[in-house]
């Protein structure tokens, strides 16, 4: 037996459940989990539907069965089988909180990746990487046209999935960002109210703000401005330097990521304009 | 055009998902929401359904379209028009912060509930039911037997379709609680590490816990057991009193209250065993 | 016996808290409660101190005894007894949630203030003031400026310490927030990211935020942007329309302003520049 | 210039921060951090001072200075450089997750502590210790007396101030708990309800609990049950597994025992019979 994951957006429309639900009949698949969602600004559906198929079936000849379905609906789909891991490409600088924590899950089996590399334009982080015995690739921003060439190069070889910014401090260009739309999760940090520019916390620390945030959002050409994964907060007090806010920040950051991480390597999140449907 | 409910659990098999989504076909039905859950500790299959119907429709023609479907799986099941407003009988004894809070939620409009009588075993809170314009009537529970069957009579007389002990203070007889099993919402204390007997509050305060919370759960006879429906701590320190205490416990209450009332009113609870599927 | 209160911000240097610890002995004090706070980027010392007073002494003789330690270190400074209730006066527009709260915490003896009036430019929150049993007066803020000479008036008759806004739409006077500087609260909504303009929850909603704050702060001239004296968040997702969104925003308003109000009632506020310094 | 902690306990009585105040004139100090608490219950009186004292100053001579208040009020205390790291065995068995997260934060410079030593009854994180460069020990839990006696030689030869048991699953002798009582600091899940005997979280999931917590105390003879330093929560729903559940249970688990961790190494956290009182 087999187990695969459905996702896909459409217009919404009477009939689709039922004939999403009529085609995991004929295949003799069984639902272990399903969700979905009608967006009523976008008058879009959602749906995610995990089933289990029979041993003789192959996942190819499923999804052969699915197209006319997607055709009919105009779906936006994907198919997978359960177990097969998401190709994370994490990238960093020289802040490691966020690089700790995932590949502590990682090692752990708490995250459903697979990490075939780490890239960085400092070497700073090397050794942990090292140690955590995931390959690590230095890749200078000082020509970012080199880079960005040579990140698309490492994309294919690696067959990767999704990447993560986990306190990659350069900017990416605008095409790159098209082109891996809804595929790079970036992780900042984030208050009430926000802060533009340098030094954040101790602009945090300059307004006495009670609570210090994080957001985990994919990227798109508006740094710092995508739609909005996850969302986590910390409360502070007036007796926090700005870098006990920054420490707290630190660990915001990284428990936003992780589950960002965790719910995309599950196939769990959808975009709709310019939010996310999250099927936790 | 008319939106219902439709809610219902069932030995999991495959094929339910697909004989449901055919049966809101038939009767020219378009889902609006959908959630559903496999328990695998139970084999029970949870499903909850919204979907608008023509205005043609009647919600009795829709029942009776579903009756077979629901038979075929051995389903419990239960449908009603979404507007419909479940029936909801308050008790209390002397305590205020609850009704209070349940009160302004209903007269703000963001219950979906009817109140048609607060049933107290003391006089103290008459004049609160007053000005919301709520009915109260004193049950005194000094013979039990009577007031149990008092209550009978108000759950029938008045189309009672759930009661929530909003800090009622008396223990209902087993029998009263088996016959309304799943539909008595209790408010308690609770504790990490869980207090027993009397004075929590100066329990908790001489340990020094640093959280307080609070269980909404659905009543059985063995009391402040049911299974849960929701739980709200709040953080609190060594300089709170047994008093500051007492009065975070009873913001906390109310929370945890409010949230266990408006799911059930919208019919987003299912037990499964000794827990809650809650579909929020 | 009597308690009282004593707080004061100066300049740091040594030796503050020997003369102040001095003092106390002198009067034949003995501290119940203390705490104190050297802000680096001021450089200013505060202190808030609570002490127990032998019956004998009165509370006009023991600031007199004080006046000279708050001459040396050039204290700003107030000393009131304990059990005094400040004096509030809440200005409301139509919206009830805020008002709703705090003036069933203060029926509920839980906030240490006595309210003499409720203000509003509408007369739609006339009725709740009356249950509440507090005299309500209609302020129209067609002319804004007799409407603050009005507020003004009132609190000189009623002796107001400090005034809350509880959902007040209307912007005061720059030269009104400057004579009551530090004397007015005000409670928004707040966001990650924060939104400008008109219909926030719909803006939160579009963003789809994971998380609505609220911010209640001292008011200055420059709107939602004053000395942040709490925060609160709760978790929202994405299957909550924009009127859910703000049914959210309504408790978590409430419960920052209640704590905020609770802890200027008890003089645990200071003002540090942009910030203030909360001793809980 | 030398920065120095005072902290006590004593018996409350007038003239106790007056006399502190008049030592740290006395020695030339200036405070930087101060906090005080009266435990109304226990009639105790507790202050944790930080100052800065001249270069000239050294800080045996600034105890010897201090000697005479303390007996004159009966006080158990504690000073120490501020900058002095204080010294922390770690206790592990198999379990990794709060092993990693305090030596991440040791080797982040977040955690005030040297750590000499870990140790444990399995050799499965030797290599976790060897790559975050501290010392290991094999310390075997098959005789348990040896083992304790081992354990007060490794205290001794290294300087021990305070043991972690970072899910250390053996249980201590009574004896061992009493030498080094409020020296030792476990960490436990906890939840609402509580529940006793094996596989919590196989418990918690059948009772459907919406809270998962932990809570990191002082370790006493009655083993989970000392007093609390810390607790934290996160939230959990009936989708979660047992495996899901524990998942959430070592994040918590993890950030409220290194919360406890750094107040106790920064000497905040002081007892107060069963309970204790932690200056932040």
């Amino acid at each position: 037996m087999a187990s695969v994951i459905l996702g896909f957006s459409c217009p919404d429309q009477p009939g689709i459940v039922h004939s999403v639900s009529s085609f995991i009949v004929t295949v003799g698949g069984n639902i272990t989990e399903s969700q979905q969602f009608e967006d009523r600004d976008t008058r879009l559906f959602f749906m995610r539907v995990e089933f289990d198929v029979p041993d003789t079936s192959d996942v190819a000849g499923v999804k052969a069965a699915f197209a006319p379905v997607a055709s009919r609906f105009g779906m936006q789909w994907n198919l997978v089988e359960s177990n097969r891991h998401s190709r994370l490409l994490i990238m960093v600088s020289k802040y490691e909180h966020c690089l700790n924590d995932l590949l502590f899950r990682h090692r752990s089996n708490s995250l459903a990746v697979d990490i075939p590399l780490i890239v960085s334009n400092h070497r700073d982080l090397e050794e942990m990487a090292a140690w955590y015995g995931i390959p690590f690739e230095y890749v200078p921003a000082t020509d970012k046209s080199a880079a960005e060439t040579r990140l698309r190069e490492i994309v294919s070889e690696h067959e990767i999935d999704f990447v993560v910014l986990a306190r990659y401090m350069q900017i990416l260009s605008d095409e790159f960002c098209k082109d891996f739309s809804g595929r790079i999760i970036n992780i900042h940090h984030s208050f009430l109210p926000s802060f533009k520019g340098a030094r954040p916390y101790h602009q945090a620390h300059e307004r006495g703000v009670k609570l210090i945030g994080a957001t985990a959002h994919y990227v798109t050409s508006d740094l710092d401005e995508g739609p909005i994964i996850e969302q986590e907060v910390a409360r502070v007090d007036h007796a926090d330097s700005p870098d006990a806010l920054a420490a707290v920040g630190r660990d915001v950051e990284a428990r936003a990521l992780a589950k960002a991480v965790g719910w995309h390597a599950e196939h769990r999140v959808f975009l709709s304009g310019s939010r996310t449907i999250v099927f936790k």
